[in-house]
């Protein structure tokens, strides 16, 4: 009975929480379809909480939502069904396809010039195992504890990104790897990557002493104002954070990869 | 007691159906949950269908997608069930709430110098009258068909964004209305805009002569650098296409508005 009272709770503060966004109002847009809830259970309410967070998912991948810690109570069940789900995939399959066309399109020159940047955590690198252990971002980050798995040295790769950096590669691309790893990690993480099919990336670009406390925005773009100074020119970016690609320079084009478990400023 | 036990034998089929995604292989990833056709009809192709259109829908809003022309046919039903339910206004209700939050933290400065950017179409006025006419976006955009309707003057408001609108002005930011729509429109559109409630901007810029053919990307920068010149600080730029938010200079924070219809590059 506690269960169904809170679950009674949830609902009722849910419903109020819309009633008070569907004041009427003859220009508002879109014509709002009243939800009528059938004697069903559970079942409008699920779906209730699966437009609410499929809503706040892509307010996260459209970098609209202001600086967040966890995600959303009401959305764990979601967050996890998504990642281990099909969902993930899907949505990291079409970045890639889409970034390995634009990829095509680039005139690479033979100066070798034409670089390609990735990050690395959930980009060419898979921490869900980690997560899967810590609520898929439910819980607040815990540093000590991610550098243990980082130091296992044991992520998977994304697999749709290996098919990615293994075409950027053999259209002539010069890859760059930016991560906000910290230099100490340098080892374990080339040999993470290698051991799981990453090779012959041109630099590895880890967070240095001076760099630590720089938000990742400033950090990854005063690395890539360095590559433009070098002569680079970042045609493509593959991120799945919007620090990993704004700033200043950006590449021609960005590559947003999905991550609805945790945010990096 | 009855809706007890459906909440309870949902989440029961909610459990195990985690159960089975969660099948053993450390590290493959994500682990694929292989959708087995049961003998239910259209239901299972229907899920795929949504699965797969939402995909593209994050795609889009997260601009990963190569310059597009139409929606894809298979998910005409799906962008227009997104457009006219409920989605569509939890996603417009939540960007401009996460705006509003931002632009209460600017500490707006006497010079009257911070500034704040909105887009007209599907921004500030929605064309869905006009695009419910017109498939959702499954047409291909006919210029001379959508000046008519734009010259009707009837475009209603977005109420989440005339809000904003609202608090921006109180908030002491000089606002300006930059739009790819033409020179010749600014009389029907600055009465547009009035009679749905859009008072007291700073400027409205539309496309002059010279403008017709840049890119959206290229006029609307070349716009807010003149802003830049003229000493404003642009904090705030709400627009539903990238094409509106990307560029040089960039504002403080960009607010990426939904929209599936159609991609401006």
């Amino acid at each position: 009975m506690k269960s169904l009272m809170k679950f009674l709770v949830f609902s009722l503060l849910f419903s109020l929480s819309l009633c008070f966004q569907e004041s009427s109002n003859s220009h508002q847009l879109p014509r709002n379809m009243i939800l009528e809830y059938p004697d069903d259970g559970g079942k409008a309410d699920q779906e209730e909480v699966n437009l609410q967070c499929t809503s706040w998912r892509f307010a996260v991948e459209a970098n609209n939502l202001n600086s967040w810690k966890t995600i959303p109570q009401e959305c764990a069940d979601y967050v996890k069904n998504y990642m281990m789900g099909k969902g993930y995939l899907l949505d990291l399959e079409r970045v890639s396809n889409e970034a390995a066309v634009f990829a095509r399109s680039v005139n690479v020159e033979e100066d070798s010039k034409d670089a390609w940047i990735f990050d690395i955590d959930e980009t060419l690198l898979s921490n869900l195992p980690y997560y899967t252990d810590h609520g898929y971002g439910l819980e607040v980050f815990d540093g000590v504890e991610f550098d243990k798995w980082v130091g296992k040295g044991m992520a998977p790769a994304i697999e749709p990104s290996l098919r990615l950096y293994e075409e950027v590669l053999s259209l002539g691309f010069k890859v760059f790897l930016l991560t906000g790893r910290s230099e100490k990690m340098r080892d374990v993480t080339a040999q993470n990557l290698m051991n799981v099919g990453y090779k012959n990336w041109d630099k590895l670009i880890l967070r240095d002493t001076e760099d630590h406390g720089k938000l990742a925005t400033i950090f990854k773009s005063e690395k890539r104002s360095e590559m433009m100074k070098e002569g680079f020119r970042i045609q493509g970016n593959s991120g799945d954070q919007w620090s990993d690609l704004l700033g200043f320079p950006m590449s021609t084009r960005s590559f947003k990869l999905p991550n609805p478990m945790y945010y990096i400023p």
